[in-house]
């Protein structure tokens, strides 16, 4: 079958090739009556005729295509989503790009990939990075004229769309929620701790809370490795080794949690009774969980849904603005805490 | 910044703007010397050319591009990746992708999508498709001259290459692994039986193993619903209600499981206790969970690294040839199954 081209369209509908070219992409500033529209449209669907966006995107800038870059901090590492929360988040961005006819390129880039060659070559519409640090890499993306939007990053700075959660005072709630169920002594178990990082936030609102409450940060009870599941197995180990010191533990991933818990049960402990913990992000697997996790919950749904909704809508607009859209968290009580009493 | 074109490096080589596209492109049909390939790809560095691979997907139909396509069997669902099986296939399908210089284009498909419009419109180099039935969706794509890989599909096609297991064997291993262990009465749990899917062919499997050890298929033994969790919750509890008349249970999936267990803890029930499970998949999740589930294990990392490895072959290939992988099932015992003596 040989494809139909804007000329045959044009040709079938009786009008210019230019007519259709601005039914076809709706340019508002050009006049044409609603009749002629609708042949053109008529003409298009018997056709089937299909827009080339490639070619398009040439000349419109138009590619109806979001980059999602998610960039992985060990290289050559294979599970971007090992993480169950960015299945979720995934979801839901892909999900509202495609109620908008979007399309998404995914890439879980390497520290040597630029992120402007992809911006580039591909003529994305819009870029969303999830969980970035400040670098050169993003640095780049500034020559471009394109909106990004970071999630989850404390990346300050005027060129960037941000969209996140303030993970200092969740750390609080999650850590003052232990100290009111009348725990003294509280683990930190967390991936790597780096300047500008959501651990380094959910650090200092843990110590904040701690410190409130009169309560020292004692040395023993940090826990800091990598944002996974066997990180979580490996804390539980060790948390044994050092002599099972506190009653509670605010641990800030719930795949960390997945694998503190395991970790636990494999050395006979049980949570709640002998550990009790909170948790952070309340992925849906947070609930599936035995026991279902006390956690910090964050709209991960919403978290996606809006970073679309800010990178089309920049897009859409001439005039540069910053948006900085932050999402409100809470504690979700189920079943991994118990009241401790000396 | 100006961006740099391909007449820069041309100017800047010394060379004729096709010399630098032939080197670019690495053309094989056309003889340059090591030198001026040297020359080309020096100058191209120094003014950080960036190939713009919209333009030459027009001109030679490579767009380093691979679209996945997940169908949305429900319309309006928002969670792609509810089911930890996506996002454990995707994570490798990304990978091995990123390794070969390729990205993915992601679409969570719905059934009034036209699978040719996207084929069509971003000039993909290959497709790979999760999970399909037959259907004109699938039969629109033969006009194109593009690889098509089906992942667990039953199509059968000589147009699409296909990667997938033998669900059918899968269940009678599972089955058979129960009536080792001296289990008579079997449940068997599952998503929709729908004709070509995958679990009309975990049901056939597992009528066949009873069958074969002279165990009858009773009608309150079958429970189909949706792969999800919510799914395995609801049939643990009608479990209860009908009686709880098996000693065991083949479940489909790795995620129906994790509900199963759920709803049986939630009416004070334990897994393998009061029921013992065999599940299917054995995505990550089935060994950080409690207990870790004795699972049919299929290798879901290589299922995504070798989609993607048959489309970029095929599509290197001029021939067309059908190409069906199939990869190997087992049995991985973990804590989910107890012996059963009458």
């Amino acid at each position: 079958m040989k494809r139909a081209g804007i000329k045959d369209v044009a040709k079938e509908a009786g009008v210019s090739v230019s007519t259709v070219s601005y039914v076809l992409n709706r340019t508002p500033t050009e006049t044409i009556s609603p009749e002629t529209s609708r042949r053109v449209l008529e003409a298009a669907k018997r056709l089937n005729y299909v827009p080339n966006l490639n070619a398009r995107s040439l000349s419109s800038r138009r590619s109806n295509l979001i980059g999602v870059l998610i960039p992985q901090t060990e290289p050559g590492r294979e599970l971007v989503f090992s993480n169950p929360f960015y299945g979720d988040l995934l979801s839901s961005i892909e999900y509202t790009a495609r109620q908008r006819g979007y399309h998404l390129l995914l890439s879980g880039t390497q520290e040597d990939q630029s992120y402007l060659s992809i911006a580039r070559n591909r003529g994305v519409d819009g870029i969303i990075i999830i969980g970035t640090y400040p670098g050169e890499n993003l640095n780049e993306l500034k020559q471009m004229d394109i909106p990004v939007v970071l999630v989850d990053s404390y990346v300050k700075d005027e060129y960037f769309h941000t969209i996140g959660i303030e993970d200092k005072e969740g750390a609080k709630l999650a850590t003052r929620y232990l100290i009111e169920k009348g725990h003294r002594r509280i683990a930190f178990i967390s991936g790597s701790i780096r300047e500008n990082g959501v651990n380094m936030k959910r650090w200092q609102g843990y110590c904040e809370a701690m410190t409130e409450a009169g309560l020292p940060v004692e040395e023993d009870a940090i826990y800091s490795g990598t944002v996974d599941y066997e990180y979580g197995a490996i804390a539980a180990h060790e948390f044994v080794e050092r002599g099972r010191r506190q009653s509670a533990a605010f641990v800030t991933a719930d795949i960390i949690t997945m694998g503190v818990i395991k970790g636990l049960m494999e050395q006979g402990l049980r949570v709640p009774r002998d550990l009790s913990v909170v948790s952070f992000d309340d992925v849906n697997l947070s609930q599936m969980a035995y026991p279902a996790f006390t956690t910090v919950h964050q709209d991960i749904a919403e978290k996606g849904r809006q970073a679309v909704l800010l990178a089309l809508d920049a897009a859409s607009r001439k005039e540069r603005r910053h948006t900085e859209c932050i999402l409100p968290l809470s504690i979700v009580e189920r079943d991994s805490v118990m009241e401790w009493r000396e």
